[in-house]
């Protein structure tokens, strides 16, 4: 019965993405504590895209362009040489709407890259603030999945792992769903569903001590709050750009809503 | 306030064991279906020693000496030119007794090494059957520990993250645990807890589907039944044996109780 079904994995962390076959897949790149979080933001306020880079000389390099906006953060400071940091309350439209915004992050932008050198042609970013969007699209495309975690430097961590049990709560009946991780992924976030940032505030995740050590209670809150920047972010050609739910062409446009 | 308590973390897959020190530290080596439950079986029913290899050829070649039992299975058959399977149940004490099992699998063993070649002096082996050993050698010891998980192929598995959250819900008062992967092993746990059996049925754990293929289900109950051969392996020089509760040496003893 679940045969005809396409399958869903997910990859806890980075060090796993090489035991799943991501052709023919649409890989998620998850890196809730703050990277995807503050891409979907971007976009839904507009950004005409984000370039995400995995050194800041290279961030500092492609800013040079006009309309461009530099961030990145390195031990929860802006790094130096770059103009805004990785907090998704930095990009309102007001600031944000059609610039290119260039984000160098460690653990997602690696992940990503990592992705791409394994031959993934499909892929885009999830996060709570844009987690329908996610849901609807893989819905819609029927076709394999993989749920890739950032992680911290390949330790798994409690946030993207919840991030991709939400995603496989909405999408489970249509998904062959024959992996542990996600089974794992799926009853954590089950415990979670109530109230996600007090799960994980009660839980003491490593990430959030780290961020919440540098005042940035609000942004965790952010970023663990569903569909509040409900836009899917596309990767194509070195950048990601808004489509529309369950379009998965890249268009450079303004979201309507 | 915790800062005088040594530090437990869990890797969740041998794909992980290099995140963390393993020097200086006790590595629990977990393989629930089947290796380390029958390990525990072999050496509570008085089995002289368990030399753990990691080929068949070379399972044979230690079971030529008098007194030896050679035991492994590939693809759920014994392999050719070995005598005994990898279920516990082939293992009582009328059978087992004063013997070396010789025993090859294929995530445990390889793992073990794995602890082994990156310098970890001081190896155990945990399981449900032999939980309560374990946690109580662990909050004796008052020394770092790692719970590596076997795993299937690097793939996280349930009853492998199940067993460490399982001792964590033991433990965890003796441990800093600033660690997600541990986070969330005890969660799982703790949803499982009122009955582990039925949470790995109900969850179609992939290790589970496998055996219950082969007309395993008896196995997978006494592997997730806590504490009925309640001895702690400990690897020395090539071979677990005995040891009582807390002590940390091996010793050639059957066991009393």
């Amino acid at each position: 019965m679940n045969g005809n079904k396409p399958a869903l994995h997910t990859a806890l962390s980075p060090s796993m993405l090489h035991l799943y076959d991501v052709n023919n897949t649409i890989v998620v790149i998850i890196d809730v504590l703050r990277a995807t979080s503050t891409i979907a933001t971007a976009l839904y306020n507009g950004a005409a895209c984000v370039v995400p880079v995995d050194t800041v000389a290279r961030c500092i390099a492609l800013g040079r362009t006009p309309g461009t906006v530099t961030a990145g953060e390195r031990d929860g400071k802006i790094a130096e040489g770059l103009q805004n940091g990785n907090s998704p309350f930095e990009y309102p439209r007001v600031f944000i709407e059609n610039k290119t915004l260039v984000l160098t992050t460690t653990n997602g932008t690696r992940l990503l890259y990592m992705a791409l050198e394994r031959g993934a042609k499909n892929i885009i970013t999830g996060s709570f603030p844009n987690l329908s969007a996610v849901a609807a699209h893989l819905i819609a495309q029927k076709q394999n999945v993989v749920l890739a975690c950032a992680a911290w430097k390949d330790r798994i961590n409690l946030e993207d792992t919840l991030f991709a049990g939400a995603v496989i709560d909405r999408v489970k009946a249509y998904f062959n769903i024959n992996c542990d991780s996600s089974t794992i992924a799926h009853t954590l976030f089950m415990e979670a569903k109530p109230d996600i940032y007090q799960f994980v505030k009660d839980r003491q995740a490593s990430h959030y001590l780290r961020l919440s050590g540098y005042g940035l209670e609000k942004d965790i809150r952010y970023c663990l709050s569903p569909d509040i920047a409900d836009i899917l972010p596309v990767y194509a050609e070195g950048k990601l750009t808004a489509a529309y739910n369950g379009d998965p062409r890249p268009q450079n446009i303004t979201p309507s809503f």
